[in-house]
């Protein structure tokens, strides 16, 4: 990983700030902590200044701090907080930027209340999206890998039959296909949502029996060096009814103008729209509950974020989802999803599934 | 799961609040919004009144969160800030109790500076705590599940033979046997470390081939129906040197020892001293890198914290590990850790696997 040192430092002189403070924990992760100082671990506060770095972490992580971050100063202490307080008491550091959607208010009232002198700066989102919006090809191999790996497991269970079994015991065999295939983990919890539980469009697989003549959508993606994949499929068991083909059909229209929409320069909002559009003509668009996409990397959902309210372009080497959903309450749902990377061509698909409504067993 | 009400309204009129705000989100789970409400997804924030209770989640989760949720008004809503704070304007609630750890610094000071009224009031630690502290026995029962799906499954691993394996193929075999056990997921990301990677204690399995002679720690857990389990055993691959015996004989009597003196009553720091002042008897002291063990429920950590800087004392119905190690940098570490239940007449042991060390291929 390289460090985006450089582009921090600009930062620090564009805003007039002092230093950077990155915080991570077990329930308030910070990415950018991660992708910034290579450190893996679940708690540790960072501050960079102009000339240094210094990680505060406790115990579990003293050996595995100083292997991941060799260029960081590693702090190993009993109470993060106290220490970081210390710290910054003493190194006269005053305007320091901040994530602040990445630290809790808590974490904030604390360090303001013992060192009253702080002034910690929210740094501008946009800053903080672009270290990691645009994926580098090292990057984009990782993601393509995951996306291979979870294509090729879904492909596996998709094929042995589904029906008759448990929507949680085809996730678990899916979950499972991927570590057997080189992933590291799951990228998020696989949905696997059958008959009218298709409407739910981020069920929990159930005990449900997926029975015949259902839609079934499965929602899954894998890990691979810290890197996600997400991608989405939906199946019929058995033969689909003239509705059941309309709302496939029309979500793969929504699909596919998507993919041959998507270009360098265009305003995340307007692909949206090209989806949207597609299903509203068919008078379904009150059905299409969420987004078109989202951005996809070292984290499951981040930027861009493709829906009618985002904002900005899209831009050469970002990674992101096509995933227009059709949702009827008691009656199911279709969602279809791609992971594609972005070139000055238009979208390199990543994700290897066929999106036609695939009928199985 | 019964909506503790009676204690949230009682907490309502001690602190003279108007209502209670929680909030969840991908990034910052609030446990205590799903244990509150039974709502289940990712996205949402919820206002508890004396009288009433309001949910704003987005569309993906229209049908969800009636189902899961029935008792509150559910608002879907585009923007789940905008729609937040248009209805606290217009509700005239003014004094709002807040999970400060779980709400992140951007959420707070947007809702403050578009709702310059509100007083925003941290919720007392003690009191969010108490919420789930203590488990009920259907909760118990859960946890006692989930522990006994993972050490069978653990059990079948290390029967099977590990030597020759890489760490990473035996965290993937275990954790698709905790599916196949009936689990619905892992508690966290399972922990395989032989040799001198053991004396990492969060160490991520690697591609390592485990070898002859190695001290491997398997630190694993799954869940049911919500609820965590947590233990780890450490082997050895053949036979153990005198100073690979030494170390597991000196944290099998610290963990041995913790377990007897665990008592209703009793400060949590002082059953940490318990195991402590073992491990430190034998020299090790400074090698016993984290605090004695952590309560473990709908979150994998959780209070009661036991380490040499805990509050507070140990109570019935509480479940917690017991998780004394010894790492030693270069050379490899020994942890044992149990889960158990607290009661009257002393913990319960919901865990599995023997703590002897274990031989195996």
């Amino acid at each position: 990983m390289t460090i985006p040192f450089a582009s921090l430092g600009r930062q620090l002189l564009k805003d007039n700030l002092d230093a950077l403070l990155f915080s991570t924990s077990e329930t308030l992760t910070s990415t950018n902590l991660k992708f910034v100082t290579g450190f893996t671990g679940s708690d540790a506060s960072v501050v960079l200044t102009r000339s240094e770095g210094h990680l505060f972490t406790d115990g579990r992580y003293k050996t595995q701090a100083r292997l991941e971050s060799p260029l960081l100063a590693v702090h190993v202490v009993r109470s993060r907080v106290d220490a970081l307080c210390r710290f910054l008491r003493r190194s006269g550091l005053r305007r320091i930027g901040v994530e602040s959607s990445r630290l809790s208010y808590e974490f904030v009232t604390t360090l303001t209340s013992r060192v009253p002198e702080l002034h910690l700066v929210p740094l501008r989102r946009q800053v903080l999206e672009n270290l990691r919006i645009r994926k580098s090809q090292e990057e984009k191999l990782l993601i393509k890998k995951a996306a291979a790996v979870a294509s090729e497991a879904c492909a596996e269970i998709v094929g042995a039959g589904i029906q008759g079994k448990k929507e949680c015991e085809v996730a678990a065999e899916l979950e499972s296909l991927f570590r057997r295939h080189g992933a590291e983990g799951i990228a998020f919890e696989t949905i696997v949502a059958a008959g009218e539980r298709s409407a739910l469009p981020h069920a929990s697989p159930s005990e449900r029996v997926i029975g015949h003549g259902e839609l079934v959508i499965i929602d899954f993606g894998c890990r691979v060096r810290g890197y996600h994949s997400d991608e989405t499929i939906t199946c019929i068991t058995g033969k689909p009814t003239d509705e059941q083909k309309r709302i496939h059909q029309t979500v793969y229209a929504a699909h596919n103008k998507a993919l041959e929409a998507a270009r360098v320069g265009m305003k995340v909002r307007e692909l949206d729209r090209v989806a949207r559009q597609t299903i509203e003509a068919a008078g379904l668009g009150r059905f299409f509950l969420h987004g078109l996409g989202h951005g996809v990397g070292l984290e499951i959902h981040e930027p861009p974020r493709l829906s009618p309210r985002g904002t900005g372009v899209l831009r050469e080497g970002m990674v992101f989802t096509i995933e227009p959903g059709v949702y009827v309450e008691g009656f199911g749902g279709v969602r279809l999803e791609s992971l594609v990377f972005l070139t000055e061509t238009g979208p390199e698909i990543l994700s290897e599934m066929p999106k036609e409504l695939i009928s199985v067993g």
